[in-house]
């Protein structure tokens, strides 16, 4: 049986990583699967956006490289939300650099990324050495991290032999990579014949989520919450546009309306499929 | 005849794009065609190591996400250096989003990339939309982007059909994609039989270039300078660690000597090159 049949509180009990666990706990806990990335350019707006969707997030994804004033209150006021409203952080810094280069941006500069953001992400493409540099500061802290094993945009590279690459460095960094950034559940892929990968729990966590639209004139594309966690197997819906729109005249209201109907949409769909049989 | 033969003057007539030109004319000015990579963490050893290198520089690589002070006096002092010595800015922020996200890491968050770094690179793995979505703040500043279409690092997955793919990327972005770091010439790659290539000039920068060390414990790997231009076809050695050591405790008489070094010898195996027939 696929474990994407277990329900999250059962996956929890038996995940080893202090970040995927707490981040499944979360998800049964508030009854939500929805990620929302945040990406609005100033820390009034990300703040106010961060909470209004807070009760209906198990995850929030951040940018913080692209707030224009970025601040250390910043980080601790996002913190305080974390805590008030319960859900975990995940700045989406796409780590993709040699290992020593990564160790500094992930625990250095003026963002200091490893410092408050649970889990992050990385693209396989530098080889082995971008996980050891980054487990080298993210292993002490408990932290997690998702390799991008597949993109949701127009020619993608990520593909083919590349993606089945990405899933073997994971099984071989198991205390680190909690998962993927990915459209699909990624069970058995690139393993040989004779390696056992039943027990294997990398959780899916899948960008280009919409209700409304099926692009954008940039190269992404939207697949719905159905789609994704019931057809594909994914464990967390990320949204963006689709809650807050562009980010010029936040409209509060909306932005609430739309995240409450994400969290619901992903809910039932993560119910009819551990009750499918 | 390879465009590798030509002298970087004869290159600089004949480019389109006007970082590419600039670099090609300062490389032939200064008879130099090194840029240091200057991977430090604070402001004042950054300063101190682009003040001493920069008369023996064609172009500065910089992290500016590594840097814990990082301001905009920073990067005033920067400009400074860089027309008081006369050398391009190159942040190697290795771009690896969606043509939006991207977008707003280039032109916004603390470090407006986009408004003093004439060159930056990006990984081609979200496909053709992370060009557009660059191009769109880049071209309307004169600014050049590279693409990586290969690593240095062991286990690399840019190899075979993924470097194919960012080279035709490249071919279908001229006005913007000046080149690419890599560790050979990519002409024709990834080509059509009937398609005529013979007058693309990509710029290739490569690094890992080290005289005195093979490879570092986190997977990064050297080649000579002579290795790189003359047998390899390469424009620009990038040299980091092989010239400031590790950043503790810099000497600048060494770090002076050593750029020194890599200067004459980068220079002396372009003018080897371009004499050979």
């Amino acid at each position: 049986m696929s474990l994407a049949k277990l329900s999250y509180a059962e996956r929890a009990k038996r995940h080893s990583n202090a970040s995927a666990r707490a981040l499944l706990e979360v998800m049964e806990r508030k009854k939500t699967n929805l990620c929302v990335s945040v990406d609005v350019t100033t820390k009034s707006e990300f703040l106010s956006v961060v909470d209004v969707v807070g009760p209906y997030i198990c995850l929030v994804k951040t940018h913080v490289d692209i707030i224009e004033d970025f601040d250390h209150d910043l980080i601790e006021k996002l913190r305080e939300l974390s805590v008030k409203y319960d859900f975990l952080i995940f700045e989406d810094r796409k780590f993709a650099d040699i290992g020593n280069t990564v160790a500094l941006q992930y625990s250095s500069g003026v963002h200091k990324i490893a410092s408050w953001s649970h889990i992050t992400n990385a693209h396989p493409v530098p080889g082995p050495s971008i996980i050891s540099g980054l487990a080298s500061v993210g292993v002490p802290l408990g932290r997690g991290l998702l390799l991008l094993a597949e993109m949701s945009t127009k020619g993608s590279l990520a593909t083919g032999s590349y993606t089945e690459e990405a899933v073997r460095m994971a099984r071989a960094n198991k205390n680190f990579v909690i998962g993927f950034i990915a459209q699909r559940r990624m069970d058995g892929v690139g393993a040989s014949p004779d390696e056992s990968t039943e027990e294997d729990d990398f959780l899916i966590l899948t960008p280009g989520v919409g209700l409304d639209s099926r692009g954008d004139s940039m190269g992404q594309q939207y697949r719905t919450p159905k789609e994704v966690i019931v057809d594909s197997g994914c464990d967390v819906i990320i949204v963006g546009r689709g809650i807050y729109g562009k980010g010029n005249n936040l409209d509060i209201q909306t932005v609430q309306a739309q995240a409450e109907r994400y969290r619901t949409e992903g809910w039932n769909a993560y119910q009819e499929r551990i009750k499918g049989t």
